[in-house]
């Protein structure tokens, strides 16, 4: 560099640059070219089907560090057009109901049909503990070895809407990297079945046959979001219990309004471990998807979750961007306690506050 | 003030201040003195149950000038402290079934108990047809002249928060009057109900004996929200069908996950028209008060219901100054053609649009 800077070459009287801006530019434009060629390197390997490519590019998105972001983005925009040819589907049940047993039986079988898939997932207590529920890779073991799987566990984040755009993100790289299905995973637990209902096409809720109280402890709003219902250990004993727990959902499924899309959705009976039942529920899903893309509710849906995403992320930003001011943090606290002593009304305080914004 | 202006009085050289300053400032003292006295006479005429004081508050409530919205908040301000002192019903009902008639009879049995309850209202398509659900008042012909009773059409507005902020504040008004029960109802369509819900103490729910298919139509949100769900119309023919309805819906409550007042709630059926088990609901009303206040979940919920529509009322201002921009909303359409072009995604346009919020 420095013998470049003494070349003859820059001996030209009345146009030579200044030194520091020379050297700090001709460093950017090197940066810059080899971030392109990092970048479109790592595209093309992604549209070539190269997982190890895949993975750099979502470790980048999942960084926390701006350069890498901004690859991140760079990478993602040019895989936009290669993305949403996958099917897209969320998987949710409560611990124990067998959700790595199932996702393991069931993309094994898939594999074998020849499809390429990626699993994720979605974990609200990944942000608290660093963890992961797929972070324990060996409970899916044979997926693992599989060529045609791909499995990353959740990312962390300080929120579930970080968390949310990251694993967005990532479904785009793995539709350009070739996958033919996604599916997301996640526990039955606080907003996260919400979370991954907005980002996929199929809605499956894992169910364990009970003892004859099936509908007692569900929520309501997941029974309300499932394509289907697969009642899951249907095997030995467990047969008969799964028969009339399969009955008890129709029943309860039935009791909810129809929805837009026109599809009612199907109680099934499945066997993870003995691999019964599964065919039935990949059937069943294409079933949906023949029949939504037939109506054009399956593109109608992803163009609303589009939609969902965007203005969630900017409401989502404007509500941080306010509540976490200092001062506001402290007004508000003011204001309500005084509002708790009769001294103000909740929309006199809401005003008050919000004539701080601008200053 | 020609006259004052010209007196002697004026005459001091040095100190003479400008005519203009002057002429405005005695103008505006003035205005503040009078202001003072009127909203001073108001408040004061409100604490003696005076109801044309009342209604005259309310109306200042519900304008939209600016100095009348000052006042009234002067007045709700010195209202608060007495406040807080009723108990507030939600009612809610799908039309037809027998809203006004059981307000009128139920508003009757507690005026005959030396109650005095107000009646408002919360209708979602006043805002649109400047009507009122309550507006119509010859559908409660003896309660309206009724001296224990008030009755006050819904206030209309651009939008569901403003109608209901302007509920709030009613509310306030006629606690301060002294009203015993206060009594919002609305119809039940869209979001209304879950407005009504978050500022009455008790939500009943009307409905109708149907021909078996009771749990069909319902919103399962609105039953979720219900204290109570009263089965109106239940004589003559009806009363079997009635009882048949109070066994379904006492089936289907029992699925909801337990309400953190502890509160079970309860199917009652009645005939507003023959003023049949109304009085039965009264005590059901009662009964919860009492077991509620006990537990502190009355007034915890007061507490939060305050600052439910504090957050509210700030969060709903922060989307409208920004979505409502000029800028933003052309650029909304623009980032929203991009995403749908798979040329950007939701999370970058999100960013692309928040970065013109400074500008």
């Amino acid at each position: 560099m420095a013998k470049e800077k003494k070349s003859a070459l820059k001996e030209k009287k009345g146009s030579s640059v200044s030194e520091i801006t020379n050297l700090s530019s001709i460093e950017s434009i090197k940066e810059k070219r080899r971030s392109k060629i990092n970048t479109d390197t790592l595209v093309s390997s992604i549209l070539n089907k190269d997982i190890t490519a895949l993975s750099r590019a979502i470790t980048l998105v999942e960084s926390k560090n701006p350069a890498h972001l901004e690859k991140a983005n760079t990478i993602i925009k040019a895989c936009l057009p290669h993305a949403n040819k996958s099917i897209r589907i969320g998987i949710t049940g409560v611990p124990g109901v067998g959700k790595s047993t199932f996702i393991e039986t069931f993309g094994k079988h898939l594999t074998a049909k020849g499809k390429r898939i990626a699993v994720l997932a979605i974990d609200p207590s990944s942000s608290l503990t660093k963890g992961s529920i797929l972070g324990d890779k060996t409970r899916m073991e044979d997926l693992v070895k599989d060529d045609n799987a791909f499995i990353r566990p959740s990312a962390s984040g300080d929120s579930l809407g970080g968390v949310a755009r990251k694993t967005r993100e990532t479904i785009i790289l793995c539709e350009a990297a070739g996958f033919d299905v996604i599916i997301i995973e996640t526990v039955g637990v606080g907003q996260s079945e919400t979370t991954v209902h907005s980002m996929v096409d199929f809605f499956l809720l894992l169910k364990l046959a009970g003892a004859g109280d099936e509908l007692q402890g569900i929520k309501r709003g997941i029974i309300e979001m499932a394509d289907a219902i697969a009642i899951n250990k249907a095997d030995g004993d467990n047969l008969k219990h799964a028969k009339l727990a399969k009955i008890e959902f129709n029943r309860a499924l039935h009791l909810y309004p129809e929805k837009t899309s026109n599809w009612q959705p199907k109680v099934m009976v499945c066997s993870a471990l003995k691999n019964e039942g599964i065919h039935a529920i990949w059937e069943l899903i294409l079933e949906y998807v023949t029949m939504t893309s037939k109506n054009n509710y399956f593109n109608e849906k992803r163009h609303e979750q589009n939609k969902f995403w965007l203005i969630q992320t900017i409401e989502e930003q404007l509500k941080s961007d306010f509540f976490n001011r200092s001062d506001i943090k402290k007004e508000l606290e003011n204001q309500l306690y005084l509002i708790e002593t009769n001294q103000t009304t909740p929309f006199a305080a809401a005003d008050y506050l919000l004539g701080l914004k601008t200053k």
